[in-house]
């Protein structure tokens, strides 16, 4: 088990933040997709079908600008978040996180668990020298516009996503 | 000069689509900030300013993951954007491409680049074996929403952004 990056404490109890490992990949596949929009994106996961996770998971792991964590409560996976760490040179050269694919266990929402690892994530951004934090939400999760414009996004932005057939 | 990555054939005229070099970043720069909301961000470059900028080009240029563009008319850069791929576990493990800083120069809008520079990306995105091409685009844009519905992007999710205080 690595060494975790973060305690957060709940009103449940401590639980811990830290990088995912391999072990992990099925416990965070499941909680992709057992999420509303989830379900229609992650098909159910027989062991034969784990090899794309597998290999994106490798791809994630590799890349030091990705960091894919998971929270762990005693043994069992309640929470998941990658941070891309982007170098570009609008907004005069700023490096920004993208955060994408957090997933927070049914059991945990509503504890302040979501909170605890947006507040973790952004302070992280900090401590990389990144200027802005980003992701997008899709339009049909309403509670969580109201989540993030609390932790202080500000959704001026359309989000805009074209999907591509596969070419093989 | 680096070797086009590909023609792109205009109305005007042939211009060449190629990888980004470092004798290209002020004018990169320049197209940054000759742009109505661009101009608040990126503050006018004088030589000294360029530091931070040489800084991102040097991260984009050193990251694999990352591929800045130009367009190139005779000698002049005209356009930009950069491709970001990301790894991650959602949707089945996709790969996808992002696309931020694209700009076109004045004289070169409503001519057909920006179609073809974003016809150019989504077919690298696909050849790299993206499934989804992403990008955000500020709401204070409408001409922009109408262009990228036009390519088929879907405005489905909403972009938020948290601006950072440096630390440093």
């Amino acid at each position: 088990m690595t060494a975790p990056l973060s305690t957060l404490t709940l009103p449940s109890g401590d639980v811990e933040l830290r990088r995912a490992e391999l072990a992990d990949l099925p416990a965070i596949v499941g909680l992709l997709a057992n999420d509303p929009l989830g379900s229609s994106r992650e098909t159910e996961v027989e062991e034969a079908d784990l090899q794309p996770y597998l290999d994106a998971f490798r791809a994630v792991d590799d890349d030091p600008a990705q960091l894919l964590v998971v929270v762990s409560a005693e043994h069992d996976v309640v929470g998941t978040m990658q941070l891309s760490f982007i170098p570009g040179l609008a907004r005069g050269g700023a490096l920004r996180a993208q955060i994408e694919g957090v997933r927070v266990d049914e059991p945990y929402r509503s504890q302040g668990l979501g909170g605890a690892m947006f507040e973790w994530a952004i302070a992280e951004a900090q401590r990389r020298g990144c200027a802005l934090v980003q992701l997008t939400t899709d339009k049909a999760r309403t509670d969580a516009h109201r989540f993030y414009e609390r932790l202080g996004f500000i959704a001026s932005h359309e989000g805009l996503k074209l999907e591509l057939r596969p070419s093989r």
